[in-house]
């Protein structure tokens, strides 16, 4: 089959190189937990990006890239769900324990886990899921790894409910934009920051009470004003900016800061005042298979629909290289996907 | 009746100055919801320490201090518990909400509450509960403030059960001491840190499974020893000292770190590889009354003796200046108590 191969250990002191190459690939034979799944399109997450520029932990050559894929079950050892169209749960050796993994973590998208940018995936049988039915082709690979992470981010960690107000930072990217909606769907009052007036508006066409520009030298007068003397239960964050500890002086008494990433800094930092507020500082990645079960039922309650910003028709070089480059360069709204 | 009043706001900036004068005092009149309270014995401390040093939020001068007491009931407005032996719960406003206190939260011993260092108090009917018949005047006085904030940060906060594995840092101190006390109780093995041999000697004998000195520069590979391939489930910290980060390398996946003080470092730090590991840096102050309740009946079902290291007996000038010189300038085992 054809897969994205990852061919050389990147170098993260260089200028970025193409080592990502589309190419033909001796998949392993499935074993008897395992189903044969025909990937029909996967999308692109930041993490092969770290990974192809050499900044991420435990980076292996002839790795296949790419956490996210729907498709269709080929064959599986137990029989069950062969035909029907699945998606994947990216997490590895993660079955249900809500603080973390209990066996040997992994991610699909590198070594000792297969990836999707592939004609076809083994795949353990209990990591595939029913697809929803109301998500295209399109909208369903978008939604595994960015939505695994973001629920996690707002039900088990920032325990989001009804009525409550929560901020998210950083709209735009894909968990960020899965957080906003799983939020608004449960009810929550959601505020968002960004840096550009066309993202704020397009996650108040999503269900955003409001936004503020976080580069605004008034951004936190802003946020007072949309709070309107709320305090919010819950800050969603992935990246740890300058406004970092601005943001807790408008959240409750006990209330969290879940960070899923820290883009923006090297570290956060928790002082004696966030200690008197009682404040708790919650580190979430990704999820466990039960959590990936809830959220693809959730989506299917809610008839969510993931935002893709950009799809590539076909599985060859220059779709990869351009879709790398998509991400790379540029800001988006929302997911890249590649059709296989 | 006497009482030890703050006669002047202390400037922080200064040599310490005696401005906690031991004087006549007019006490208000008991409200309907109130009881009065004649104080057997009260305790001390770092926090009477901090305000005389001007080092605390809202120092307010005629403030009665103290926030720890034992005494009994001489009236209350529903007839209740009168002539009863009592504990008080310091923590004021501050009910059930096991995220932080539901009004105006304030401590007994800075106005707008109440003080411990008096011959009397008045003080809500619902802040008074009956004293374990096991603890000693001495042992009762050292209960309230510092028992109430370990309960919280070993139970609320870190949710330490039986057979899991924390580390307790800077034994010695009152909070650090009834958290190795209650997670022994609980069946927890228990680590600690400290800087004085004698004080890891006291610890063990205490319960705790050992202990790291640490200032020694192998202070992890001991812990590392201790641990013998075990990981740890929380660390509960008062400090956030030098060590701080190298603690997390052996805590759990999803575990906490729970911090009711920042006394060795301004902040600390919480970093992507902390994100990764789904860790929670949880911040933890006082408690609720239900948590003293559930923390004075904690206390009396498993018969636990505080650890008292001085008892002055009679409230003067110069046991009440004594009491604060021994914190102030030395490093305790346990609680110093003020006999009234």
């Amino acid at each position: 089959m054809r897969a994205t191969v990852l061919t050389d250990i990147p170098n993260p002191d260089k200028s970025f190189e193409y080592s990502a190459q589309v190419k033909e690939y001796n998949a392993p034979e499935a074993k008897s937990h395992e189903a044969v799944v025909k990937i029909q399109a996967a999308a692109m997450n930041h993490r092969d990006v770290w990974i192809l520029k050499g900044q991420y932990f435990g980076i292996k050559t002839d790795s296949v890239l790419g956490s996210d894929a729907v498709g269709q079950v080929v064959s599986s050892g137990d029989n069950a769900q062969v035909g029907k169209r699945v998606l994947l749960c990216p997490s590895v050796n993660w079955d249900s324990d809500p603080r973390g993994p209990e066996g040997e973590f992994s991610i699909l998208g590198l070594l000792p886990s297969p990836g999707t940018f592939a004609e076809s995936i083994n795949i353990d049988s209990k990591s595939v899921f029913p697809c929803p039915e109301h998500l295209s082709t399109e909208e369903a690979a978008a939604l595994p790894l960015a939505g695994l992470t973001a629920y996690r981010a707002v039900f088990t960690k920032a325990q989001v409910q009804k009525g409550d107000h929560i901020l998210i930072t950083g709209i735009g990217g894909g968990v960020a934009l899965f957080a906003l909606q799983f939020a608004v769907a449960a009810g929550a009052n959601v505020y968002i920051s960004s840096s550009s007036a066309d993202k704020i508006n397009k996650a108040v066409e999503l269900g955003a009470k409001g936004g503020i520009n976080y580069k605004d030298p008034n951004a936190m007068e802003q946020l007072d004003k949309l709070l309107n003397g709320a305090k919010l239960s819950a800050i969603v964050d992935g990246a740890g900016g300058a406004l970092f500890n601005e943001y807790l002086k408008v959240l409750r008494q006990g209330g969290y800061i879940v960070q899923y990433g820290q883009t923006a800094s090297p570290s956060v930092s928790f002082r004696m005042n966030e200690v008197a507020q009682n404040l708790e500082l919650r580190g979430s990645t990704m999820g466990s298979r039960a959590e990936f079960k809830q959220m693809v039922e959730f989506v299917d309650k809610h008839k969510i629909h993931p935002v893709v910003s950009k799809v590539f028709h076909g599985l060859n070089q220059q779709n990869v290289d351009d879709a790398i480059d998509l991400l790379r360069t540029s800001n988006q709204f929302g997911k890249v996907v590649i059709e296989i």
